[in-house]
């Protein structure tokens, strides 16, 4: 991803500059303690897209917003990110993100959960550096705000897997970063409006085919076992579709292996296969192919910047289903 | 204490009125999630002194701010404290605060990570209100963060523990809210520097008075086990002074003793009666006297206002050494 790639390059090294002036800022007060910037560093170093920081970044450049200055406040989305990351392992006990430990695998949870909390008080140390107006400040506590709420759902598998993934993906990644630059901006309400309504179909697609990559996704493409979410018994939007279209022998059928305390490698297989009967696969991708257009059409009612490239190329990753079992 | 109590039942009120418009605002997000408020406000209502919001409110108002903006910007030293304390108890794995069990142990450490999370938003969402002036927002950055750093050391059992009383008590409780007060009323810098060096003082004495508390008070006063800093092997003023005063083989039976994976009650008696040995109480209430004494001093140097009505009681509270075995 041409757009994306590259802007990571300049944020990562923007993000290092900032870590850097902290610990040496914080070392001061203690050396010990800044092992805490030093984890954080090093947990952002390991990977991630800066899917976040960009759609920020392009939507306030596209409209007039100096890009030293969006740069700078694109950092926030990151940190938060971190801060939200390091958090949710404690609360799923994963012992792996991006392909090592987790903070409190490596250290332990006190010093994961205090992690978290600096990477917070970073996010929003550098949100705050200029005042924001009313309104963008309003939208940045919403944005902190929402994806707690979508968290403790998430952590008590609460059953309403819509609002879950509105609030954790829809609206925390895609429709408030874009949202935000657009207001740091001062772009007219009809067209933030517009971009909003693109980014929500764009984060439901995004989500879906997430759910969908977690249960058909190719191993060795995407990195990670198939079988996690269903180990996890993760509530998703493929269960919810499955229950609606399976018979009542379907149904049966599926509730007798899932509800096994440890599901194998077999049962997983079991129920991709009774997903695969009713047709759950083909549903999904149908569904997400649809938001993706209905995105492109609201696209083109937007005269043409450069958010419009960055969008295209998310697009385009969401509607490879190359990684997906046929 | 006049003011404090006061003070407290105002600042109470003011809380429970923000959270309650903070709950009915975010259940339109999801009902089910808006209980993170309810365990804040049910944690807030179960106790606490309002100390950091008493000094941050008595600074700005003495020095011309508005009562009522000043008593809403207080709000966000007790959410920042209930923060503080939510996450602080899972890392300490305390069972019990103020009586009650702690939000971990009645919840779990998911919900109480996520409520602790919520707390630090709302005490942001308060301070940002209105845009602070740079000077303000960068030392609000340091408060937090400092505090931080503190619990960190803590949390490694850090032999470091004069740095670890300036970081948690000093700076956080004491130094801090004051300065905040004080910038905020745009009060002349050099005034600013005596309330600093002042509040420097009362936090060292008022955690010297706890430590104290912590091994000789009198438990049906205290309200708390006076074994419980002993057992906990917390590293606190007293063990330090002991080791500098003790002979070799006094130092030699108190290693023996504190080595022990878990100490019994006799154990602890026999290590209060090693430090009574060595004069430790007397050393330690002198050296309270002393730094509550300079306090005064350094009071009678600036001109009267409010928020000497409310040191003084602090001050007061902390040479009362009736809840000190002797």
């Amino acid at each position: 991803m041409k757009n994306i790639s590259s802007f990571k390059k300049e944020c990562d090294g923007a993000l290092i500059e900032f870590l850097q002036k902290k610990e040496t800022e914080l070392s001061t007060m203690s050396n010990d303690a800044s092992i805490l910037i030093r984890i954080i560093s090093s947990f952002i170093q390991n990977g991630g897209k800066r899917i976040r920081p960009a759609l920020y970044y392009f939507a306030s450049t596209s409209y007039g917003i100096d890009k030293n200055e969006a740069m700078r406040l694109s950092l926030t989305f990151e940190l938060f990110q971190t801060f939200c990351l390091i958090h949710d392992d404690i609360i799923d006990q994963s012992p792996l993100r991006r392909g090592n430990k987790t903070v409190h695998s490596q250290y332990n949870i006190p010093t994961a959960i205090l992690a978290g909390d600096m990477a917070l008080m970073l996010a929003d140390e550098i949100f705050f550096e200029k005042p924001p107006s009313a309104s963008v400040k309003q939208t940045y506590d919403t944005f902190k705000q929402e994806v707690l709420l979508g968290e403790y759902l998430d952590s008590t598998n609460h059953p309403d897997v819509e609002t879950i993934m509105d609030l954790k993906t829809a609206r925390y990644t895609f429709i408030r970063p874009v949202e935000l630059g657009l207001q740091t901006a001062q772009v007219d309400q009809k067209i933030i409006d517009t971009w909003k309504h693109i980014m929500y179909q764009i984060g439901i697609a995004f989500q879906l085919k997430d759910d969908l990559t977690g249960v058909y996704g190719i191993e060795v493409i995407t990195g990670k076992s198939s079988d996690s979410d269903l180990q996890e018994k993760k509530n998703t939007y493929l269960i919810e579709l499955f229950k609606q279209n399976a018979s009542t022998d379907q149904l049966k059928v599926f509730n007798n292996l899932f509800k096994k305390k440890k599901l194998k490698s077999g049962d997983c297989d079991q129920i991709r296969s009774l997903f695969t009967q009713c047709t759950i696969p083909t549903l999904v991708q149908a569904e997400i192919i649809q938001k993706v257009n209905n995105s492109k059409e609201s696209l083109h009612s937007i005269p043409y910047v450069k958010l419009h490239d960055l969008v295209e190329e998310v697009l385009a990753h969401i509607v490879d289903f190359g990684m997906i079992m046929t």
